[in-house]
């Protein structure tokens, strides 16, 4: 049997380990980019399945349109500020990200990324062959002066996974016009967006320049069980993502849109729900890092679910017992770097993300 | 913007279109491979939903394993006399087809086709750099005689998708015994399998040889809006199909596979009521064809939704009011051949089908 190239060196995504873990009840996950499963709107999500099955079977059991259940696409597209022409419901942002990688990339594309980046997006796009240009970073985000020639920048600008950075209004002022310049594409990933636990909002690339594409997701403020994203991107880059994904899956589960699409009116007060359930356990584990890990530099996230650390030992000699967490080297695009480390507070309570870190300052001293 | 490659040629999906079609009344499609919306049994979906919110709200919101619901890929291997370890769910058998596209299809790999072939596999197979050799068929199915070396051969031996020719048992155990020799992957794509309205079944591929890799779904016998299809192949190869599925959309809709798994019991009795129901409009359209098309050659199928037509003109030049149908042109992988349309009978009640081939037959006189 012989494989294609793409698959010759392709291991286990790294980001799919430790999402499903242990029963030993001492054992705490600090891995995985997952929600707390007890924050879902379930109750919401039964009556709405059953309002739809109710009301429309045969939409939510046919076949339906690529581009997706029209009214969910209305109700994003006024979030967006854009017209409906310009969504493309995706099965999760990582359906997004792999329509995007085979939009842009041939063997041997220069894609620019952050560094450290999300693994999933460096993964689906090397897959079609990307070559990786980390662009160095500072405080504000992504340094423009150090932009080059590529198919496209791919970046996460609100509290970005792993890094947790959030770029300045300033900045990204600067990017979209440089971008300009440049004729370079952003694709602007904003999977936690929503989740802000201090400071004022920033605008959207896409905001500042409708030619930005964004990813976006319901996967973290309503649950990802349900695999519905979005790409938003203008009009005529959707009818080629849209051909795209008619050779990918045909259409997306419609069932799933339609329930969302009757859910979402429960967004803005669920999010400060969430909002007041995870802020407390970023606070927690920022804690924990100043008192029991004074060795690791870490940067405190203005929302999302990551605190990147810089560990003062190669985090491949790290073993802590009976705490989760993912190793950096990965999320490097480029020169992989082995003293760094990812911990998710999102999944676990205040008091357990402290004694995690309180065992993980042991294993370090 | 600069795109890749392979998006340069490529437009809306024929398959697609003639889904959503006019409100006009008198107008009839036999264009789409769609089953009979009224044909769902939604009163069990609905069931099922709220039972499995009820019951497994966490199991069903949170990210699930990506090879699907446990209970589900127990529920296939025992239908396909496999073990658990052998089946992976994908977003229906689309996304089967073009997960094996990524595993086996470089720049140029020759990939061997019935001519006519499935368009679906055809524009999925192509857009990873796919060069189709077409196989010749006789009346028994794929000429074993005539096949060449290459990745893998793709195949749907059951009702095929468009030309509605059902593969023998001897040739299929000779196309096994002869791809063993060659070491050849092949590909079965049963889609259809369990719609047979007349004739004994036959054994598939996979359960001559287990190296055959096969493709289903749930699309045809409960409903294609769930998007919940499978692959069957060896274990190793199941894992290298999980890789690439982790990049192209991390997990599956998970409600819908567990929902597919509570109302999976009633699929006996529910196939029965199909094929009651798909039979007499299959022999609707051979009446009809008789009747009113002589110039037209067809094959009578033993099962599936499709009849495939020879004409004696142009098919781009055929247009018949009020009535839908697909050229055939594309469905020829190697060599386009005009003279070809694909008829469905599985949407459209007996004497509506009557009624548009009366206006094909009068068109072609």
């Amino acid at each position: 049997m012989e494989f294609a190239e793409r698959v010759h060196s392709m291991t286990e995504s790294e980001i799919r380990k430790g999402i499903t873990d242990a029963a030993n009840p001492d054992f705490i996950s600090l891995a995985g980019g997952v929600p707390d499963a007890r924050l879902f709107p379930a109750a919401e999500f039964r009556a709405a399945y059953d309002k739809v099955l109710r009301d429309a079977p045969g939409t939510f059991l046919q076949y339906g349109p690529t581009e997706g259940y029209g009214r969910l696409r209305e109700i994003i597209a006024e979030r967006e500020q854009t017209d409906v022409a310009g969504i493309l419901l995706t099965s999760g942002a990582q359906q997004g990200l792999d329509l995007l990688g085979r939009l842009f990339v041939d063997q041997g594309s220069r894609v620019l990324v952050e560094d450290p980046s999300y693994l999933g997006a460096l993964e689906t796009f090397r897959q079609y062959g990307a070559e990786f240009v980390a662009v160095p970073s500072d405080d504000e985000g992504i340094r423009v002066d150090a932009l080059e020639k590529a198919r496209f920048l791919y970046t996460m600008p609100n509290f970005a996974n792993p890094s947790g950075r959030t770029m300045s209004e300033r900045r990204r002022r600067e990017l979209v016009e440089a971008a300009r310049e440049r004729e370079l594409v952003i694709v602007e990933d904003d999977a936690y967006g929503d989740l802000r636990y201090e400071g004022e909002p920033v605008p959207n690339l896409s905001i500042l320049d409708p030619r930005v594409i964004r990813i976006g997701s319901f996967s973290k403020v309503l649950a990802p069980g349900l695999r519905v994203g979005w790409i938003r991107a203008e009009p005529q880059v959707i009818r080629k993502l849209v051909h795209l994904k008619e050779r990918s899956d045909l259409c997306g589960a419609f069932g799933a849109q339609m329930a969302v699409a009757e859910v979402s009116a429960i967004l803005p007060t669920h999010v400060k729900t969430l909002i007041e359930t995870y802020r407390p356990r970023r606070d927690a584990m920022i804690d924990a890092l100043t008192e029991f890990c004074p060795q690791v530099r870490w940067r405190k996230p203005e929302g999302g679910f990551f605190v990147w650390c810089e560990l003062p030992v190669d985090a491949r000699n790290l073993d802590v017992k009976d705490v989760a967490f993912v190793r950096g080297g990965k999320f490097h695009a480029t020169r992989p770097r082995h003293n760094t480390m990812r911990l998710s507070f999102a999944g676990v309570e205040p008091d357990r993300i402290r004694e995690a870190v309180r065992r993980i300052g042991e294993a370090l001293s």
